[in-house]
């Protein structure tokens, strides 16, 4: 008779041995991945938002004079107290006019910090930074990823939309598995329910419409150029999920030809 | 006759002498510095949410296992792979029972991944952990601010609380000015606005809910034990907004004087 401990021991090393199998695949990393990117997006305009509000307190004109967070960033970490930014030192670290940006300082309207109190400022401003350069890290990280990973999605799609797509149906597989008129509108499924539930215009597009092939054109003719992409993204999935060719290259030139056709009627 | 341009000129010189010295006190960095502590409060737990999801691709049983945020950034920053993770390596970052987690190791369900994907994994694991200690660095400033600029109210009320009150208000000043009633209830204006509308039982406190005279003791004297608080906040901010002397040490005494005698009714 088998024992029954040894069973439920060899019943359990399989299990485990299945699961991380499943966790070994590329999938999970780029859902992981991101997903990190869209929690970075938030947080550092989070950090931003509050990193200019209260650098404010001292140099409040630079607010509006340096819209990018980077670049602004990049500023008051390196230059940090006002009588710093002259036009010489600012002009090395952006292409805003440094002129401009020196004259801010003339009768600034922020108070006088002291040292102690501007620490905790730049401090701040600097974390900001860093949540920036992680965010395009990861970013890079990501296209690393999906070209190993699946790299016909990531020619026809790039790297950024397709892996949401990835991350929304939850793995390759299941994206690749997907008809295409499903893929076709994956993330608006709130305005599904809505067509379905009252009859009202169904949705044309749902993630994809990130695609810079569909987001660049005129509206009248987006629902159809979704379909195309929607159909390409499908078969590049299929490829790459069963480990077939690199078809990348054919299916975007079929994509734009078909596309130059939708346009020309 | 008065040159119209001088004239100007010097209006506008006098306004900006004005916002900046409004700008000056100590109120606008405790605002900033309470709003900054709420921010990162969020975003240290989002980042910590999706840092454990991800090393748990690669280590699953260290979730549960280590329930602190910071701790597990400490043990996965500093040990990174599962192999290291050893007693003795695991004994000198936490209390956790170290042969436990180390136990965890052994036919972990995670998956193996490559040191290339362990990397971003780690640095997003890194970046929680210095988002935490930001946090607590600018914990220990407020405490500072709080000290310098509200001593009464920072005895009586702590940092945590003592800002908030300002950062809500908007200013110490304003504060100062408000009826303790009032301060009572500062932080629960829905449920102030519900009981007027719909004459349901009014909130008993707000905010200062935090203090722990009031968050230990049960619920049946809260109310009264918040009135008292609240007249001792209120006679701290006015103290300290109108430069009187210290008198928190009074305030205290005979707030927890008050409470003895509430309680024994």
């Amino acid at each position: 008779m088998v024992n029954p401990n040894e069973l439920r021991r060899k019943a359990l090393a399989a299990t485990k041995e299945k699961v991380k199998a499943a966790y070994t695949g590329k999938d999970s990393l780029i859902v992981q991945t991101v997903n990190a990117i869209d929690d970075l997006e938030k947080i550092s305009n989070s950090l931003a938002m509050r990193a200019r509000e209260w650098y404010s307190l001292y140099f409040p004109e630079l607010d509006r004079a340096v819209p990018d967070h980077f670049t602004y960033m990049t500023l008051v970490t390196i230059l940090r107290t006002r009588d710093k930014f002259k036009a010489d030192a600012i002009k090395k670290l952006t292409e805003i006019d440094p002129k401009k940006i020196e004259s801010l300082t003339i009768n600034s309207m922020g108070a006088d910090l002291s040292e102690k109190d501007l620490k905790p400022i730049l401090d701040y401003c600097s974390k900001t930074k860093e949540a920036l350069e992680e965010k395009a890290g990861l970013e890079s990280y990501l296209e690393t990823l999906m070209n190993e990973a699946a790299k016909n999605l990531y020619t026809v799609a790039g790297a950024k939309l397709g892996g949401k797509l990835i991350a929304h149906t939850g793995s390759l597989r299941r994206l690749a598995l997907m008809p295409s008129s499903t893929i076709q509108i994956i993330g608006a499924e709130k305005a599904l329910f809505k067509h379905i539930k009252t009859g009202k215009k169904g949705p044309k597009h749902g993630l994809i419409f990130q695609s810079p092939y569909i987001s660049s054109e005129k509206k009248e003719v987006r629902g159809k150029i979704a379909r195309a992409v929607a159909a390409k993204i499908s078969m590049a999935a299929k490829e790459d999920f069963f480990k077939g060719k690199f078809i990348g290259d054919q299916l975007v030139k079929d994509l734009e030809k078909r596309i130059a056709e939708i346009k020309a009627n």
